[in-house]
């Protein structure tokens, strides 16, 4: 028995290299939840095999910047000349049917969903070292020194900001960190702020 | 990986008849878990087969009323001219040994140690309908029909405290409730209030 229907907005996200594709996955391939992907917007033109709604809803550039300014976007980033962003209304008619919805964003998207839906719950997936985010990011391939030192920069800047989320998860295994973040989800549908409106109806006949 | 060492105190509360002790079991005899009972202090005399530090601590009423004073009891009350306490010490020694304490308390009691810990984690356990509630109370045995609606009297105002607890877990299956608290504690585990202090030391040596 569920005394809170609405889904949840759920965020993951923590450094560069932290594994947050490879997490996400894991808990996409837990049985027994109602885990949805939130489909992101974008400006760029679809590639040969996408469609729209599928990996992304592409739209116009201007259609893109009308969203910016109406407040229609939980999130948004540029790279390369092209938008990025998570549409409010999709989310939110996930969220109305119950279906608990996953954001896997970079911190930066995180922090912007924070102000706009206080009631999301934010996780922050950590290294289980530095030692070991420096490792996996001069792993993940064939790039140049002056890359990966970049993205080192970037994740060194990231890892400070843990303390703005609501739990900081550990990517020690994928498997761990997944169940952590089911029981999470699990945990905050029991919260007394998300269930005591209806908890408040189901004892209202005390009142006979 | 663990980035909080403490154990929590978990308070385990709700009405009257709800089935607190049944749900309690079903969570001590799922595996995986450090929970340890919290062992109560009391002025009543042990009965045959009781041993002190076992089923009780058995004090005098002196030695209780002094602990009273000086504060080293998490609650108390009184029943029948014999008190009933948890000792605070006993648990802080628990709490630092990384086990989870779990007090399973009648609901003033829950309230008076949320005055004196607040990081215990506070879950309410809440029945599925106010009907059930009922009919479990009567289904109780042998008791006389005013004390049934003794106990339904009793019950009804302790529903109406569920507001001011952390979480509400409806006891809808033993199972499911249980299984909800464990998700709970694993939780608790990674916030970011409880994880930030270690987090922030291993962090600590990207300023190398």
């Amino acid at each position: 028995m569920k005394l809170d229907d609405r889904g949840l907005l759920v965020v993951l996200s923590g450094p560069s290299g932290v594994g947050k594709g490879t997490v996400r996955s894991a808990l996409f391939n837990m049985t027994g939840h109602d885990l949805v992907y939130s489909i992101s917007m974008t400006t760029r033109k679809p590639r040969d095999g996408e469609e729209n709604g599928r990996e992304y809803y592409f739209i116009s550039r201007e259609e893109f910047l009308e969203r910016i300014k109406e407040n229609k976007l939980l999130e948004y980033a540029e790279f390369v000349n092209n938008f990025y962003g998570t549409p409010l209304d999709k989310v939110e008619e996930q969220l109305e049917t119950g279906k608990e919805v996953v954001l896997e964003i970079e911190v930066n998207g995180a922090l912007q969903v924070r102000e706009k839906m206080k009631e999301a719950v934010f996780i922050f997936i950590a290294p289980p070292t530095m030692a070991d985010l420096y490792n996996r990011l001069k792993a993940r391939g064939t790039e140049s020194q002056e890359i990966v030192q970049a993205r080192w920069e970037k994740a060194r800047r990231e890892v400070k900001l843990a303390y703005l989320y609501d739990y900081i998860v550990v990517n020690d295994t994928v498997e761990n960190a997944a169940d952590k973040i089911m029981a999470i989800i699990r945990a905050e549908h029991a919260k007394t702020e998300r269930t005591i409106a209806s908890y408040t109806k189901m004892i209202g006949d005390i009142e006979d």
